[in-house]
């Protein structure tokens, strides 16, 4: 038998890919898109079910784009959040399919009236989302960091090249979460702009910390491969403006991060704060 | 460069994963399931934008579910519609971004208010599409197909087995293609009752006749490789039930998905016809 559950008509969940799922998304990290999901609703009141769901929803999206680009034809990682990659704990086969199913789960989420009983605000979640993460976000963004290897032919990276790579592979889904939260809210449009504002500039920050930290930290610390894009030749925006511009830049986005909350009280305070410790986090 | 549109907040399409995209979308295919969506919404009376995006959206997600079952940890195909592959046109990396962004691409399209002007229709579509494409349906589905061919271990296909992955890796979207065009239709809970039966039987008779093409006809006139089942010691149904019982389970369907449409009158010919098509098919 395939499958404990094969009653005429019934689906089943074959428990090998569910497994892996688990395993995929259950290994521990930050979940900070959750986080930024949840306290971005919170702003507005709005707490429970509805910002748990659209914050596990982002995780979810996350956690497939993990298992995806740890794969022997993209990044080939062994490691990941301390753990075996989805592809060395079951195969390379399952890996695409967990990463499938879960994108599948991420809209499958935000569509379900739990999230939100206004369909209008549920189907703007799963534009919203899919819109950071497809061609022209994160998914799109993936694929300019493979052309940046140069395995597409040479390249040449410039300061705006990796900022846009950046800003589509890992900024955009970050700011959707913050995004989510203001959906979740039924933010006006000044509200809204606000909060995707300090999402841009917390990603973006969070993504200068992460090329610090690549070349800082130690693998043990962070529970994966460090320095992978020094041997790729790969530039990051700590080759282009060196240490100290990196750590300066890093400044800049936490002040701007900052100010985008100013129309806020001290109801805003945890999101404040969220822009300290994503720059002054060791992993 | 990496890109041709980099000016600070924008997006950018990366070049090589559109043209592969389209690579994977635009090389022919019978387009039955958008057939489907729009004769089922024809139904109800609606056509236009609405019935062809929700088309678009169910090809694009089946497309995509090409491109991640070609790959060589997959089903390892050279061949599709007559051409080579996504990844032997490009390669193994571009074709498993080809299939995320296709999937995304596929709920965004759904989510989006030119397809429908009320969100709880564009809301249920995407619930709709998710739960017959995950870990219950397409995707579960290709991983009991992988299981059956004994990579996880020994396994012993039984008839029930067979249904129920076929149910789940084909039958799930055909049934929901058919959906799609009722809820564009908001038809009764009575006739949407009645056109998943009609998509069942339509889903299984096309598998059945899938299965008998698979052992009768050449790879030149399929476009793709023929006889895997057979190498991978796979049981289908033809295995199971010898090719004439295969031919007369195919003549039920036939009739058991016609007479689902009884209710309706001559706007539901074409959808009668479908059925035969199905079956009769030479690819």
């Amino acid at each position: 038998m395939l499958s404990d559950k094969a009653a005429p008509g019934e689906i089943a969940r074959p428990p090998r890919l569910m497994a892996a799922m688990r395993h995929a998304v259950l290994g521990g990290g930050k979940r900070l898109r959750p986080f930024l999901a949840i306290e971005a609703a919170r702003l507005f009141g709005v707490e429970g079910q509805g910002p748990l769901r659209a914050g596990c929803a982002v995780e979810l999206l996350h956690c497939y784009s993990l298992a995806h680009d740890d794969l022997p034809s993209m990044d080939d990682d062994d490691l990941r959040r301390g753990r075996p990659t989805v592809h060395k704990a079951y195969d390379e086969a399952t890996a695409i399919l967990v990463g499938d199913a879960l994108q599948t789960l991420a809209f499958e989420v935000l569509a379900d009236p739990a999230t939100a009983a206004d369909p209008a605000i549920r189907s703007d979640l799963v534009l919203g989302l899919a819109r950071a993460s497809g061609l022209g976000g994160m998914v799109g963004g993936q694929l300019l960091d493979l052309t940046a290897e140069g395995r597409y032919g040479a390249v040449n990276m410039g300061e705006a090249d990796v900022r846009l790579l950046q800003m589509m592979k890992t900024g955009a889904i970050l700011t959707f979460s913050v995004e989510a939260g203001a959906l979740l809210g039924q933010a006006d449009a000044a509200a809204r702009r606000t909060l995707v504002e300090y999402g841009r500039a917390l990603g973006a920050a969070f993504q200068v910390a992460d090329d610090i930290l690549d070349r800082e930290a130690s693998p043990e610390a962070l529970g994966k491969r460090t320095g992978k894009d020094q041997e790729k030749g790969k530039a990051t925006l700590v080759d282009l403006l060196g240490m100290d511009g990196a750590r300066h830049e890093c400044r800049q986005l936490v002040a701007r991060a900052e100010s985008a909350l100013d129309g806020f009280g001290p109801e805003a305070q945890i999101l404040r704060e969220a822009v300290r410790f994503v720059v002054e986090r060791q992993v």
